[in-house]
């Protein structure tokens, strides 16, 4: 592939839920953006395409920009976890750096829209990198508000208690190894709070920020079945749902 | 106490560093208050709350605000570490209950304005709690951009690796703990990373987003000792710091 020199990049965290969520630096750099990539994930999530338009229409001063979607590679269903994200990255870097050299001139600007913060869970930095190794291009990170951030301040509490560490992790990890103190438990669609002891605390929030938002807490066995109920619920009636949840073991 | 009804408070995490991390959502916080409490932490962190002046004086469009200083009660030196803590939160809660029932008046908005986002490593919510038992007050929380995120982002990496787990934690545990898998570390005046095996891999931030930011990374047994040093000559010159690193165990 030819190196064009030139080309930016921001990689942009506009929140998780709430458009207000969104910081001065991450207006400024929508507005220096020509070109928005889009990653396609499916009809399912086209709530979330839109929740991303929104944001550039809202707060984009001078409408000339452009919304480029990338088609998303097929994920192989077997084999090993982690390879088949890194095949999955592999696949995905060939179609941006296509994409990339294809629709941004030299010297024009690109963007990506990282929901919550490109740090947490994304690989959108992951692929980028890879795409730096076959076009020219510099990119920076601009940080968003996560659904971490999104849940204690819906729920008013701390994420650390005093002087003590917080897990953040997966609903896999956490069924594989158990909840020690405090754990933000994040991509789990199988409720593995379930696997804590009854007298756990959870505080759990679904749409954070947004007009659909679901908050719950109380002790899991208290309130886990009621959780667990609510979000096949709401996932059925979405089509899509993101959740997170904060747990404590109990003193 | 009196109980006056009434009484709003914003909770405002303010972002770490760079006045541009600033929320939509809490510049609108910041326009409904009447009244900043800003406890006082000291000579040395006058520059924090200098930032904390400038950042209202940028985002505050009708300047009839006044802020409201909170003397600090001394810490007691010895003895157990989270008790000190909370005989200090419980001394915080009298000074501040009796602040707002004299600068509040019923119907006004006060805020508390937060390093970071006030859910991490932050007293105000766990101190507010406390005086809303004495004093009938209702708060709200505004999530801000933590010294995590602006971490990643400076260094423009993900916080986590695919599907695994991070945690978020304090100098202190990381000196009792030892390092396993990717750690965040916080609130660490002493280097702790040095207890790391050589070939743990480090990015470490300091002041993120300001003009004087200090980002290094690497290994610890190639940068560990620059940093001390970067860090001792910093914190010397400034009177303060703030920084943040994470760990990653080599493969």
């Amino acid at each position: 592939m030819a190196r064009v020199a030139g080309r930016r990049i921001h990689v942009i965290g506009i929140g998780a839920g709430d458009p207000e969520y969104i910081t001065v630096q991450a207006i400024e750099a929508l507005n220096d953006a020509d070109v928005f990539f889009v990653p396609e994930k499916g009809e399912a999530k086209s709530d979330l395409v839109a929740v991303r338009r929104r944001i550039c229409q809202r707060f984009i001063r001078e409408p000339g920009y452009r919304f480029v979607e990338l088609p998303d590679p097929p994920r192989s269903a077997g084999g090993e976890y982690r390879r088949a994200v890194s095949d999955w990255h592999v696949a995905r870097a060939r179609i941006w750096a296509s994409a990339i050299a294809t629709e941004l001139d030299c010297g024009a600007v690109g963007a990506f829209l990282a929901w919550g913060d490109p740090s947490l869970y994304d690989s959108t930095l992951r692929i980028l990198d890879a795409v730096a190794a076959d076009i020219d291009l510099s990119y920076d990170v601009i940080p968003g508000i996560t659904a971490v951030q999104a849940l204690t301040a819906r729920h008013r509490i701390p994420l650390t208690e005093v002087g003590e560490p917080v897990l953040i992790t997966t609903g896999r990890q956490l069924r594989v190894n158990g909840l020690s103190g405090s754990a933000v438990v994040m991509l789990d669609a199988e409720c593995s709070f379930r696997v804590c002891p009854a007298d756990t605390r959870i505080w759990w929030g679904a749409y954070l920020g947004t007009d659909d938002e679901l908050l719950v807490s109380g002790r899991v066995g208290e309130v886990g079945e009621r959780i667990a109920s609510l979000r096949a619920d709401a996932r059925a009636r979405h089509g899509w749902i993101m959740d997170t949840y904060l747990l404590r073991s109990a003193d």
